[in-house]
């Protein structure tokens, strides 16, 4: 295979609209695989490097990380993909053979420390545009007509799947929806879930699939509400209209805290909050938001019997993941389209950053090539 | 049962030796029991009542929580203890009514949270000296020849054990044992416990107990390396012998990190490093020591896979905990002597105080009253 020219949005610099370029993409090395996306999504991890200003340094860079696609050439040493594979790059990557992989525990691989969420990928990438070279992101950079990931951060997926709709399993939702189901274990239980974006939206929907009694939807927006309760939330507490601490609001509304909360915001405040509003004894919290600052707690708190965790990509591990939520979403067990709110191209990114920026949005797909 | 005048260590004012009065003991009230104190000792929380000014208004007041002793008298309405049972006076309560005590998970009864373990007692104590009212700390106070708690804060013991031996499981032993035995499961495992009190050492013997593989003891002060070693830690850190960060000292051993922590200190600092010395995907830490001040971390730490927890008690639900701890040490199955650094008398009780403050002691009992 030989060199692609083609589209792709590059972020030249921080705090800047990207600028859509042509860019080369190289081919595949060994154990690489070329992918022609056909559809990606914005996610806030996205907008996180481009306007958190945490790694000054990883610019230029194609973002982008939520996306589905078709194998166009694989690299050597690749057995398991072949030209025409519908497939889901994986930010995370499974490689199945080191201490975590092989621990039935944890799906943090030892090989995705190589490649930073928060950071651009430390990897030689294939990007280069006007002669310069261009940083890969999170081991993935999909929002490019092409782009090279390497074969343990992919997934192969069922191939009648709607690439415009499972794009979405690439990260939010698998990340809200597991950490209910597979990090909390949240049957039978009284649940609250902070923030209602896509991956908050998920975990309401996982609580509500994992069979949680009561679902309480937190936001200080209340025009998502309507949309928590398509998903399976049945409370609703908006902050605002509370003068005391949401903790405590929620302490007297379940007699002592909830069993669990789900922090899908991202704000260490809110991490706190959300470990004070479960009931001392056996309350979980599980922080599944992203953010680089501290938090802050009591130690009282996990003393009198409080649990603090953590969830990646909602602990699925990646490759095998992926292609069972595609499946349940093709068996009608799981909701994806709902998560759409708009439906856009790559020529107008800047248009879906904005919106996500300002949570106009729920998830814009970007349609990039055909199917 | 009529008002008994005794000896008692009177703790008048914070940060000033505690006086040996003469004191009056009222008979018990409903649900109450009145014990003769056969043997106390002396623990951290003791001297964070009186040195940490937290509760400047819980003066005068008689603490101790460390206890064992024989029932005097009890009040109307107590079946479950007569005059001669052997007792231990627990902090922590377990009425088995709560929906606390009635869950398998946690020991954290309802009950207990009207008195609090930082605080004096808000119930009306018996206790009276020189016309005063002296509040009752922790449900116990056991730094006196008789005392009144509630039958919910104690249990029956063995009548063969020796109480000046036993009585060390009201607390310290069973605070560090439960920690890795109930609350870490440690089995097989790499554990790292910081901080070599009699807590500390209690955790590394649950450790071993429990089948923990490598027992890493950490303490500033290596005089204590000798005594962890006895029960049955077989590797030791010293953080001043080294530049790094303990974390990265420890994760360097254990190539990544330890499964699990044990903060036995009682310090926010020691809690991050102990949170932050466990591996990635599956670490847990737990918080074992006591500290009103706030810890601070990093969400990513939580997000990638370790869990942060902390026990009370040991996990141990205390009314049925006790005795079967007692049961272990009459079989030989748990050490409880060589926790004994000291034998002093009640009225020797401020060398105690000041050889605990201090770090010259692991545990100094005090003979109160003959068996």
């Amino acid at each position: 295979s030989t060199v692609i020219k083609c589209k792709a949005a590059v972020a030249w610099e921080p705090n800047k609209p990207v600028v859509i370029e042509e860019i080369e993409v190289a081919p595949p090395q060994d154990g690489e695989v070329r992918i022609k996306i056909v559809a990606t999504s914005v996610c806030h991890s996205d907008l996180y490097h481009l306007f958190e200003n945490i790694h000054k340094d990883g610019f230029p860079v194609v973002l982008g990380h939520e996306a589905a696609g078709i194998v166009e050439s694989v690299g050597p040493g690749v057995t398991e993909f072949q030209p025409g594979d519908k497939v889901i790059p994986l930010f995370l990557s499974q490689c199945k053979e080191c201490r975590f992989c092989k621990h039935p525990k944890t799906n943090v691989c030892e090989k995705s420390c190589e490649i930073r969420i928060d950071a651009m990928s430390p990897l030689d990438s294939r990007f280069t545009c006007k002669g310069k070279k261009v940083y890969q992101f999170s081991g993935t950079s999909t929002f490019s007509e092409y782009t090279v990931v390497r074969q343990i951060n992919l997934t192969k997926i069922d191939p009648a799947a709607p690439l415009d709709k499972v794009c979405l399993l690439s990260c939010g939702i698998c990340t809200g929806y597991g950490a209910a189901v597979n990090t909390a274990e949240v049957k039978g239980s009284t649940c609250a879930v902070f923030g209602l974006g896509a991956v908050g939206l998920a975990a309401v929907m996982g609580c509500k699939n994992a069979g949680a009694k009561r679902i309480i939807a937190v936001d200080t927006n209340p025009d998502k509400f309507e949309k928590a309760k398509v998903f399976g939330a049945n409370e609703f507490v908006n902050p605002k209209d509370h003068d005391k601490p949401i903790s405590q609001v929620l302490s007297e509304m379940t007699n002592g805290g909830v069993d669990y909360s789900l922090e899908c915001v991202g704000n260490v405040e809110v991490m706190r909050s959300a470990l004070e509003s479960t009931v001392q004894g056996w309350g979980v919290s599980v922080i599944v938001g992203w953010n680089m600052h501290e938090f802050s707690g009591q130690p009282i708190k996990l003393i009198t019997g409080r649990t603090w965790k953590g969830a990646l990509f909602g602990g699925f591990k990646s490759k095998d993941g992926v292609p069972e939520m595609v499946k349940a979403y093709m068996n009608k067990k799981l909701m994806v389209d709902e998560f759409i709110t708009h439906n856009l191209t790559l020529d107008q990114i800047n248009d879906a950053i904005e919106m996500m920026k300002h949570g106009k949005c729920i998830r814009t797909v970007l349609n990039v090539s055909p199917q």
